[in-house]
């Protein structure tokens, strides 16, 4: 395997100094190192995540300290949800080939602490991620991959679809944390990408049921693409009376999933519950909800974590190659790099509600499908 | 076997007709009847529920409704907490005789709805409890028990130490429901009677270390009584720092049980989690508590509900019965009816922190340990 050497070489790519400073500048493109890989991005999603870091981070990129895996501090490179194509193989790699399709799995953990030991990388008490944390990132012409974070894209998965499978992995984390069987009932709090996400997952289990409460009917729209059968508004609906009269004798659903964020979505989620029933917690929050404590007690009832993803690639990988999860409907635009900032993050801030997933090129050109 | 019909008789009882409302009045000793035991009462401990219900209620004493499942209105007979001896025998009884001790399981369910149907009637629907919702107590000197409520007290375990049976059982259902291991470590919030309780089970279930975090240093002194080898005072030491140092690579406790229906213990019990630890709720909660989610999320925690048990009286007789627990240092008085409001509840107001358990004789007089 010839190894290039293209120091002159520079490439595109998106760098976050902090709040309301993204730009987009010429960097050197990464050299080839052993064990690694050189991809050309194809597409990058932009996830919530970002934005927040554009709002008002940093907040998960590093701030003053580097950051303690990659020893990265500001500027960084963003993005972590993203495809491609390997051009170059680094000395030692014995999967992968020039041409491969591949997708990137970004969490970054340190092997060492007790999450990590315990096979729960996720929980790393020094996570990080690619595009958010250093080692470069997917709004960029290239990223160089250490060979174990790649996946294979399968044939029949188009690249775009592909660049979804990171937040398809934080879906398929919640529903399969939450022990949501085949036949079971969910109520989905908040239409956002992971609440459509988990909607589309949550088909995929075989759900008896699936209500959505979002109020924005735009997005109640999408959750109903992705296979809701039940769209209530939180503002026009006494969701809990609703979830317990569609759930007959049973009183309540399996499985409620917060991936919404607000203290009001995670009172119903909870009081919507059967006997024994589990709500999932996937949003992040910025401020500490209350909870109906004495709705757990007497029900039973569960409040369970669900962080990123472990594992879950090749289930992804799977489900995507097989067709049993489809993602292309959420492709709400597709922008270049040079756009990254008024057609993505600021479109997303000010049009949120309309959007599931803008996809970037980072070559600004348009990509085939495949 | 002779069926007495005694209807002229009458006995005393504890009588609740509201808020600082307890009379101890002569009313009708029950008339036995098909299926059920006269039970003379040896013993009945006094509970915080029924504190509760003398200081603020009725709460789940029936109000101006009847209770659905006894039909029962104000006054209703208090103690729920109790053992005895059968007195006699009615038809249809095969299992039980006249000189059996026995203690009482106090959970009524309506085994219709759905949790009664997946075997959790202790979060029924219509859940009550004998000694709150009617049907008689343990603060009499005679209790007519269904047979089926009738558990046969080991031969070596006092009647005293039999009376404690059900908060026991409370404990042994929450540790059970926390998936508590052997060997594993626990941080217990909360020193009052059900926190020694579930410390009793805890060291009876082989925790490699308990930790209690308790501001009454006379509560902590029960806790290590209790068995736990770290007292520690929320007032005095930051108790989240101090786990995490106890635990070292650990980072947290397996589990820790929230005894206390305290925000700021809450916040303590979720934060001194290891990545995939368990809180487990089994205090009542008079005002709905913050909790940090971002903690449940980023360590995917759990946080679990336990309320009152079920099937677990026979776990509770076997550890009573081999001694592995041995509930006798609890008892911290020992009264008679007549005294009930003055060295019992108003004790219990007052002096709530020296005691653990108070036993009361209903027949007004000392009874031998067996
Ligand atoms: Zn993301
Ligand atoms: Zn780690
Ligand atoms: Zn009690
Ligand atoms: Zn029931």
């Amino acid at each position: 395997m010839p190894h290039r050497d293209d120091q002159s070489a520079t490439m595109r790519s998106a760098m976050y100094y902090g709040a309301h400073d993204i730009r987009i500048e010429s960097v050197d493109k990464p050299q080839l190192e052993a064990g690694k890989c050189l991809v050309k991005v194809a597409w990058c999603g932009i996830c919530g995540t970002d934005l927040h870091e554009y709002e008002a981070g940093p907040i998960l990129c590093p701030g003053k300290q580097p950051h303690p895996l990659t020893g990265s501090s500001l500027p960084v490179c963003l993005g972590h949800e993203f495809s491609g194509v390997i051009e170059e193989v680094g000395l030692g790699v014995e999967k992968w080939q020039k041409g491969d399709r591949v997708l990137i799995e970004s969490v970054i953990s340190c092997g060492e602490c007790y999450a990590c030991k315990i096979g729960c990388g996720n929980a790393c008490s020094k996570l990080g991620f690619v595009g958010i944390s250093g080692l470069g990132g997917g709004l960029s012409e290239y990223f160089l991959s250490p060979q174990e974070y790649l996946h294979r894209v399968p044939d029949n998965v188009s690249l775009r679809e592909a660049a979804m499978s990171e937040p398809l992995a934080v879906a398929v984390h919640a529903v399969r944390r939450s022990g949501f069987k085949k036949g079971q009932t969910a109520l989905v709090l908040g239409a956002g990408p992971i609440g459509c996400f988990l909607t589309k997952v949550l088909v995929a289990q075989g759900a008896s049921m699936i209500i959505c409460s979002e109020p924005s009917s735009t997005r109640r729209a999408k959750a109903q693409l992705a296979g809701a059968q039940h769209l209530l508004s939180p503002l026009e609906t006494d969701v809990v009376a609703r979830v317990k009269e569609l759930t007959g004798a049973d009183g309540g659903v399996d499985v409620a999933f917060e991936a919404a964020g607000n203290e009001r979505a995670l009172e119903t989620g909870i009081k919507a519950l059967k006997t024994r029933g589990t709500l999932l917690n996937v949003a992040v929050w910025s401020k500490d909800p209350k909870i109906p404590a004495n709705e757990l007690v007497f029900g039973e009832k569960a409040i369970l974590g669900s962080s990123c993803y472990r594992d879950d690639h090749p289930t992804v990988v799977e489900a995507l190659g097989s067709g049993l999860i489809q993602l292309n409907d959420f492709v709400t635009a597709e922008i270049t790099l040079d756009d990254l900032v008024e057609k993505g993050f600021k479109e997303l801030i000010h049009n949120n509600e309309q959007h599931v997933k803008i996809l970037v090129s980072p070559s600004n050109k348009a990509w085939t499908p495949f």
